[in-house]
């Protein structure tokens, strides 16, 4: 057993910003409110339901995890965001637009739902195509987006008398940008970038240095690059403020790093992955657009490949044809369907396939995620820790990590980072399933 | 890094012996041979084709397991076994009624099968209901099988020159038999029954029997007793051998423990989980008979409750209801196909569903679950390892561990502890996916 | 062309009678009011959305049908039936408590729902074990309950001052009862049986004979023998009454006789068809009683036979193996979900495979039956029509026919001969898709 | 019943002529060999193994389609055909190129499929992006192009010693080609564009022109434009001689023209119908090419208005939204895969989904198709009928028809025209499926 690490007491109220007040939030900010009204479960957040074993397996000393390590609770999150739609001017009327909860459960919510209200956007159509806004924020340079937003934060913790804030990207998904320019290489290229107002940086870019440099930490939710280069790291590490990303792992990709594992560890060869989806909402629009499928296409593609180490097992994945399509069918609605051709070979290579068919809600499986990224964005601040947040790779699709290190896709290893991550922050071994102690006579 | 353990090396040959030679037991030793003639790979096999990272995810010290620890190569397995059938009186004439690999292949390997004789078996078809044997020991007594059955693995071991032995059970399912009487709680009242010729003694239960005696470890491939109570365990503890149990966890099994962890992982919630099988060879037909299926039923429902703790998580699981249904459907052969539907609940308890169709050879999946045992069975003997071997709850539906402890399920729970078994074995450091090191500056 | 049959005006009201006031009966009758209330569609329903070709098909002479052939329309539909339930007494309470339709469209047909009353039913749980009465007839013979239903027709009629009615039987499956009896045999001996309180009479009998003697057309929307043998066929001839049935075509079997003709047309072998169903209403609950599954199982069986021949076809059908199974699955509610895997052969006897998964509700499904049924059965009455209406197959899965003729499964052999029935009652010239004359020069 | 038409007999020897000698046609040639040499059967052929009713349901005088119409038989077809690939000179090369058929099955076959040599083909890879022919003939004008396919044609009649012969294209699709322009209005504008090289003039169009100049019958198994236009229907009348198409009805499309008939007639509504496939040969390679694709997308696309007729059907089919997508997939190699999501709605607006996976074969499905247009259409032209040959619609994706008619695409109404049009040859009388006298008494 190691020494617990020292954690500041979650005292106060902590602020919860989310650029992008659509589909995501509203579930997301709804369903705290429905759970505080006592006419909702958290179900799918592991701060609020999830248990973690503490100890031997017969010391039976099971936790739930917000007993276990300091964590605001629901009560004490007060919410706020941006968004590029005057017609839909707080959370209640963005609700009832994104069409995902059941208007009569938002009836009961409307009160607190109108009152929180969304500030215009940076936003650049040319990015997100297929949408079009009718309110974001008149600047003209970079350097005065990040002004206005810095400010928007400020003022948004001094009204609500907030002592911390995180911030959770949940807008759309903008159009591909590599890592690649130099102006990414660094914090002064790419501070002199800012400046020059380079037309590589994204807005969901200027939403995270703005973040940084309100001592707010900042998750990214959507495959955009928003803090995942080298400057932001180091912007991150000199403002001691930690990061993590990027797009939130809901549906299909989460179903498949529940399954490539599984299929790994048998040592069962994969030689194909065909995956389509069809979604009618506006992220199907948005995604219609070639170049913004193309950046979630990268996204969904990588999993499989560190998961599976074709190089390491070539007779076993050498070969995999890997495909992913998203489509636009609106009679699909808010729900989303994937469908997943697997084809695997087993003893002496004989082949076997599986169907998955996955009716699903995208919302209402990233809505817990925003819920646990929030409260452990800001643990983490509050124990010290700074940089890249390895340890929630779990709820990513893209996880950040070093750059010398490859991320960690399968979501069992992942959720062995996160829970061995907890009990080492309060001084408890960790688990390594060995056991071997049980049967010594 | 710990000291590592002293193990006896992998000299002379092994012998694998096999109760019930059929579609597994000929899969596996086909298979074997094939990748000994060089026409084929032991794909599913962990032994043969895992790897194990070592140290650091940064030190790129991954190694193939059978580099690792010290395994016999496939060149030194020599295979034997009982059937019932005199109509396949060698593995060749077995293995093309099996009917699940290619007559192509089966040819190219003919000459190495049929030298494999199966031996009369041990068998009451009170207990198999549809099967209809033509061959069986002609013995009277519980005791006199035993004898039978040791000196049959004497001569084996004699005949082929051999080291050491396994046991690996690849027979039918029996008719259910708890193990609540008071004959299974410890080994003088056991071997009173055994004298007794107690009808509640099953064959299987002899053939792990007679295995202890003759210090050959045993592993039980069927949901049957066979070695999984008390008495057994007394039995392996004081004869210092391996015991480890049991059902091959295969197709639909496999992969609830593959999903349920997944979604227990992040919290969703379960309502319902609906399992219906065809399957159209001999296993189908003896799971037709209702007290065969029972046995089978018992092992395929116990997983999800283990899994999931319904009684620490009642929002999630409380209510879940759990159906497995086999179905006797000729038309597919060999092959199997799986369908299962899963309920599964989100944030604020919205429903979503979840279709999996899995196309699947059952042998195929088991043939590498053999080798594999057998391997792993023998090395922890000559580890010094002895009694229940947890350890290897990976391949099996209903792991057998010590009766105050609660099985693990969860196949990556499962992974974890047999990888960090192995490193804990050669004394490297186990893996707990902490990894903030690499962070520290 | 020929002449017209010549047929009685709908004048007046129409009583629709159901025995069995549960979810396929609220839905059919909520469903009606909310169509006239302008609050829904009337989808499903032939009599009221589907049109018919005239003439050739350059005339574009297209007819809705119920523009071309005299029904009742649905403002002079008058509602009744008969139920088990007190709790339940008038058809609100019921939609309410078979909760398949929104209780937001429920309440808005409060009124007219709350005024429709059930009457006490005939009923003997030897039947149907999984269903327990609280309001039933107390009557102590055969005899005594055909009398007091025909007062309750009588009743109905004069109290509503209907112009006519029609009855169609809503209530539950009963257990298997075979027609081979003599005592179905002719009316005679039939009556005599009746006389005798004879066991082997079904309470769905009795409705169908009380039925007919009120000259009230009957329909059989259930598997139960009911009016489906000689003596009855002689009773509706004799009293020119028309009956048929039976067992209303939804789901599972609607698709099977959608998709076996297909397979047909094109000459597809079918090696086997696995059909599995999950549901988890009352229908669910008595199905789960082995008695009431087997009357369920023949209807459900009998339709490939028909369709496909295999004594004709005995290379494509011959081996066909054919199973249907029907799981209690309570989570799925009032929605149901079918599974086939259809094994099919083409050229050179190359296997391929169908899946089909089909989440339907079976309410929804039967309502408009029920409502074709009425307004079609009464038109054949106006029309002189009596006995068996074969014409009307298109509805049931197993169609009742002359005993010297075998039943058409095929659902556009069905579709056709209601289609040509209809033109011929009108005078219309029979559609045989020939068509060489547009070629004509 | 009306007086049966004059057939001239089926005489000598009967040639069949394939553009394109590949999955396809080298699967209807082998398996015609196959069942020549009695190891195979014809499955999926509605001449070989198709049966009709003749007379009233209780004559049981069904008859096996090829005893009732006279049509040659398999022993007395020769096969022919022009392919772009020098590697695969021999029916035997090509088919083991294939793929389709087992390697075991084709070195039966060896003798005869090695005997038939495709001649030199007519192609221009401007049509087909994704094909790189090796062998093509050497021509410099469609003039010239044609000169030498009805040298070809007349060879091959000769050489063989025929009496007949037909046409049937199995070869790639072509880019898209609208028939928008004037030179395809009339015969003589036609003709004139042929003189001048017009580009619009594919090389399919070649073909089907050189058929009929030869007197040989046109069947079009492709989505190209080929004879579909109204200057090639002129020529079929002008010289006599029978044309049909277009693109064979196989897998996905075959099976929307099952199921749409079916929903529509119980009047269920679609709101959406996805369509996906997963192929990995040839096909799929061609396909990949989006102008490939366009063909064959407007060719799939359009069998659901004709059926559902949404102009008609406003509220059942008024918003349908189709969507078919092709995804060339390996893994699946010659094997194709079909997956579509259907939205349908009952009573009320509910909704339901159906999900299908069709595991099928392409070439397997349509090599029957090939047999049977080739038998018919010269069963057409020894009837004296030409032009186009409407009643085998059964057969195509794109039924060609008189242009001020609606093609049919419902597989039962095809089916029925079909067979109606073979009494009507034979002087039978037409079935209605009325069946009223059955029941006069």
């Amino acid at each position: 057993m190691t020494n617990p690490v020292e954690i500041k007491p979650a005292s106060g109220k902590l602020g919860v910003l989310l650029p992008g007040i659509g589909a995501v939030s509203t579930t997301f900010i709804a369903g705290v409110e429905a759970v505080k009204a006592g006419i909702g479960k958290p179900i799918g957040s592991l701060t609020q339901m999830g248990s973690l074993r503490l100890g031997k397996r017969n010391e039976q000393r099971d936790s739930k995890i917000k007993d276990f390590v300091p964590l605001y609770d629901l009560e004490n999150l007060v919410f706020g965001g941006w968004d590029i739609f005057a017609e839909y001017p707080d959370c209640y009327s963005a609700a009832v637009n994104a069409g995902v909860l059941e208007q009569s459960l938002l009836d009961q919510l409307k009160d607190q739902l109108s009152e929180i209200k969304s500030m215009p956007a940076v936003f650049n159509q040319k990015y997100v195509k297929n949408l079009n806004p009718t309110r974001i924020k008149d600047v003209t340079s970079h350097r005065d987006a990040i002004d206005a937003l810095r400010s928007d934060i400020r003022n948004f913790k001094e009204t609500n008398n907030l002592e911390r804030a995180v911030m959770v990207w949940c807008g759309s998904t903008e159009t591909f940008q590599a890592p690649d320019s130099d102006i990414f290489e660094n914090l002064s290229s790419f501070e002199k970038a800012l400046d020059n107002d380079d037309p590589s940086i994204l807005p969901s870019v200027l939403y995270a240095y703005a973040a940084l440099q309100e001592d707010v930490p900042y998750a990214n939710g959507a495959p955009n690059l928003s803090a995942d280069f080298p400057a932001m790291y180091e912007l991150s590490h000199k403002l001691k403020v930690p990061i993590a990303g990027k797009d939130f792992k809901t549906g299909q990709t989460l179903m498949k790093t529940i399954l490539a594992p599984g299929f790994k560890a048998r040592m069962l060869g994969i030689e194909g992955w065909f995956s389509t989806n069809i979604l009618g909402n506006r992220d199907g629009e948005v995604l219609d657009d070639p170049e913004s499928f193309k950046t979630k296409e990268v996204s969904k593609l990588g999993v499989l490949e560190q998961i599976l180490k074709p190089e390491e097992n070539p007779d076993l994945y050498g070969d995999l044809y890997h495909k992913v399509r998203i489509n636009y069918y609106p009679p699909r609605g808010d729900d989303k369907e994937g469908w997943d051709n697997i084809d695997i070979r087993g003893w002496l290579n004989y082949p076997m396939q599986i169907k998955i068919d996955f009716l699903c809600k995208d919302s209402i499986l990233a809505a817990p995620i925003v819920l646990d990224l929030a409260l452990f964005m800001d643990l983490a601040s509050r124990s010290g820790k700074y940089g890249i947040q390895e340890w929630l790779s779990f709820y990513f699709k893209s996880p950040t990590c070093k750059p010398d290190l490859y991320p960690l896709h399968d979501l069992f290893v992942q959720k062995n980072k996160l829970e061995n991550t907890l009990r080492d922050l309060m001084g408890e071994d960790l688990i390594t399933n060995l056991g071997l102690d049980y049967y010594d006579e």
